[in-house]
């Protein structure tokens, strides 16, 4: 006897233009689904004639080989091949669509609704030049690598009980990375690398700052601290290995002056500051059929809550909007900048070009086996993060953040690359959406990480702070989660920890975007 | 009264067949200068009829306009004027010689010394594939960065006092890195990331192996130890975060799986083998002016007299020997193999113009005050590490190294990429030769440290293994530094610690040449 069930319980039709639904289960082949009354494209019980795998897409009524094919209404490609009502619609019958979008600035602007009630505050730490902490780190910044292994010695001196005397310093961090020598000085993975690590030793969520160098290599520390807008209440110290001795001097020399600043970083205490002063980082990884549509549209709501209070929201990811971007030149403030991030676009296919590749391409093994088939539709519910903001502002990857409401960086969607950039740019929290799992962090700055199933959820209880996978399971709202999130955001940045700060997870993430030759 | 010196005193004659000798300190206009008995250009004494700044060149004897002039035995150019006996030889009468740059393939062979004493031996680990590891590591290989921190807490619980009880076993390392997804997995820069990752899984100083990854990353860890020839005798151990329900749940049973390896690791022991089974690693980082007259060359005996034993000896960096890549084609045994190393210099010049730069490696400002007159004087200073033995086989950055003698890999310059590649190839020791002071090392292979130069031997001690810099104080000649070098190869090869090894540097310096888009 083949399983007879109804379409809303074992499926998700996001949009009544759809002609494709998504499985909250496993469908078995042979399953009977009764698509029920109301509107919709049929009403015939459909028969599937092969498994469909969880989140993954089945077709809701023939579609002709040719025919574009939509979900969240929009369209995410072209059928190449004839689909029968019930198929399984991915790869081998579903490609990209070519046809060029229009782009149009500023036609689809939203007007926020103004909450009603007072300004919410956080507690965080009020810096000298108006930006507010999240976290009061000690960050030991390398200049090149050569100087990672003296920074990571460093570091390792305050872990465990070294800072319990010192209760407002959030801990002391080695930003180590791999370049910072064998590049053309003047070059422009030169220049992006020097943006980074400039954005980083600026960022308000370090107190103190130790700068590490070997001595010889391309980008001296004075240059990372010098002539550039750090607030005046950093505590700077720079040093070099070649001018200490030596390895063991240099980590001997760095404790001493580190343990020098804590007394003085120790004396600076949270106070509650409008939340119109936080800058929300949002990034997605190891996404899932879900993620466009639990995670990522909770956050959005979230998002766009903050937005309204005022504060900044930071969406990014370049590749993963490719595709979409019509949709966010429609919500540009002004033709300016809706035309800068055509350009970054632009650019984008440049460089991937030249990488030998396509930004077409983009959805990875795991993205296709979690359902999602073109860039398109992945880019869909990607953007879903940002909520339905204006656009106000486009920045370069690293750049300093100054303008207010949903702007958007240019990053490498690769989540420690984009978070680095995101960071270096002043986010003091970052959430972050996943469908199959990801354990990331990002220190100074806390990454919250929510989950868009429960599956996910519940077997990695340890590395989820949120489960968003509730939406799909009927048990809470996109409404309830949103504002659940909003309310984990202003708590993590008062000082909640997040699961990936309780495990230690954040310093391997920092990874300063790299491109450009090597010599 | 004019000072009078021995030639052997103040000046460096390299190479018997040299027109040229280097001024070891400054010389005033009027020395003169005994060139001593024996064989040379002459046994006249020398007038300087102007000062020699130090390490610049003067004449042994008077050299005819246009003729070749020779350092380390090779043309570094032609005189572009006549040149008297004592007279200061540089950019005013030593210029290109650019009918000698034409691309002969095998014209200058050598025919190495056959050392008369039998074979030495170091204390190695033989593999169940023949070759011979010099350290016996368990390998934490990580398929992605999103796995970095589960490696590095894995590793970190081996430090300290946790491995007494195994004696023959050398440490536990995290093999990080900051790529593994935001690739296209075709790409070129995919392929040579993973063919690192593969060349370090079969390294024969890995007698154990745990693969972490995330789950949903381009290179599932399977990928790195199946289907490839790792030896038979490593112990291998998979395991995803994903899979194993977080960070937490995968750092305990990442330490239990390894725990589980060690009783078997313990096992093995440092057996006699023959040196012929050394594969040594080259590179220079931090030059003076001094590398290619003190380091440099004494390593190149060094070098010599392990070809001559029948080991391998591995060249690098081909920005550093772009301009003189016809002196290494001249020594190449065969055609197929000089074509081979003009076709890796021909792909790095499209690379370099991708990149918005250019490979000219000709000397700079700096160089010429140094005494450098032309290219082909700076890159033989590089390439004198490899000593005077013919050219036997040309590889791609990371490709395991088969052939026997002096070989090339292509690489960078920039020291921790290039030497990853030389290690994914199988080098077992490595020589890093260094002026102004580098502080690298590089797990699981020993890095022996070369001082150009005695101050900076004397300011970082605990950071130089030796000081080669006695042979431009007249401490010690070329040869006997060379025969020194050798020895510390076997002892470090047979378990002696180098100072990197002892001061916990060498995890950091695992960085994958990483190119090409990222997404
Ligand atoms: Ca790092
Ligand atoms: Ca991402
Ligand atoms: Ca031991
Ligand atoms: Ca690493
Ligand atoms: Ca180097």
């Amino acid at each position: 006897m083949p399983t007879r069930v109804l379409l809303r319980d074992v499926a998700l039709h996001l949009n009544d233009r759809d002609e494709v639904a998504v499985a909250l289960r496993p469908l078995p082949a042979g399953t009977l689904i009764d698509l029920g009354p109301g509107p919709g494209p049929g009403t015939e019980p459909l028969t599937l004639p092969a498994d469909i795998p969880r989140s993954h897409k089945f077709a809701l009524a023939a579609i002709a080989a040719g025919a574009q094919v939509h979900k969240y209404g929009q369209p995410i490609g072209r059928a190449t091949a004839y689909i029968a009502a019930g198929e399984h619609v991915h790869s081998q019958n579903l490609g990209m669509d070519d046809t060029s979008r229009a782009h149009e600035f500023g036609t689809s602007r939203t007007e926020l609704a103004v909450p009603s009630e007072p300004m919410p505050t956080f507690l965080g730490y009020p810096r000298a030049d108006g930006r507010a902490g999240t976290r009061n780190f000690v960050g030991i910044l390398t200049s090149v690598n050569c100087s990672a292994t003296a920074a990571n010695l460093i570091a390792e001196a305050f872990r465990g009980f070294a800072l319990d005397e010192f209760e407002n310093v959030d801990g002391v961090m080695a930003l180590t990375h791999q370049s910072g020598c064998g590049l053309v000085p003047t070059s422009e993975g030169a220049q992006v690398l020097l943006r980074t690590l400039r954005g980083y030793a600026a960022h308000p969520n370090f107190g103190g700052l130790l700068v590490v160098g070997l001595g010889c290599e391309m980008v001296p520390v004075e240059s990372l601290v010098t002539g550039y807008d750090l607030p005046t209440d950093t505590l700077v110290s720079t040093m070099n290995i070649q001018g200490e001795g030596g390895v063991r001097a240099t980590v001997k020399e760095g404790i001493a002056r580190i343990r020098a600043m804590l007394p003085e970083l120790n004396k600076r205490t949270r106070i509650p500051i409008s939340v119109s002063e936080l800058v929300l980082g949002l990034n997605c990884g190891g996404s899932d059929g879900f993620s466009g549509i639990t995670a990522n549209p909770a956050l959005g709501v979230a998002s766009d809550l903050l937005v309204a209070y005022g504060a900044t929201s930071v969406l990014a990811e370049t590749p993963e909007v490719f595709g979409a971007e019509h949709l966010l030149t429609s919500r540009a403030v002004s033709p300016a900048v809706g035309q800068r991030l055509l350009d970054r676009i632009e650019w984008w296919q440049g460089y991937a070009k030249q990488g030998g590749g396509s930004l077409d391409n983009n959805p990875s093994p795991g993205n296709k086996a979690g359902g999602l088939t073109t860039i398109l539709e992945k880019s869909l519910g990607a953007v879903a993060k940002a909520g339905q903001a204006d656009l106000s502002a486009v920045y370069e990857y690293a750049e300093r953040i100054t303008e207010r409401g949903l702007v958007f960086m240019d990053t490498p969607g690769y989540d420690p690359v984009s978070v680095t950039g995101i960071i270096a740019g002043g986010a003091t929290v970052v959430c972050f959406t996943t469908g199959r799992g990801s354990v990331f962090g990002s220190k100074p700055t806390p990454s919250i990480k929510l989950a868009t199933n429960s599956e996910t959820f519940n077997r990695m209880p340890d590395d989820m702070d949120l489960n968003a996978g509730r939406i799909v399971d009927g048990t809470a709202s996109l409404a309830e989660v949103g504002a659940e999130i909003f309310d984990l955001i202003i708590r993590v940045a008062s000082g909640e920890q997040t699961v990936s700060e309780e495990l230690g997870v954040g310093q391997e993430e920092f990874i300063p975007w790299q491109f450009g030759t090597v010599t």
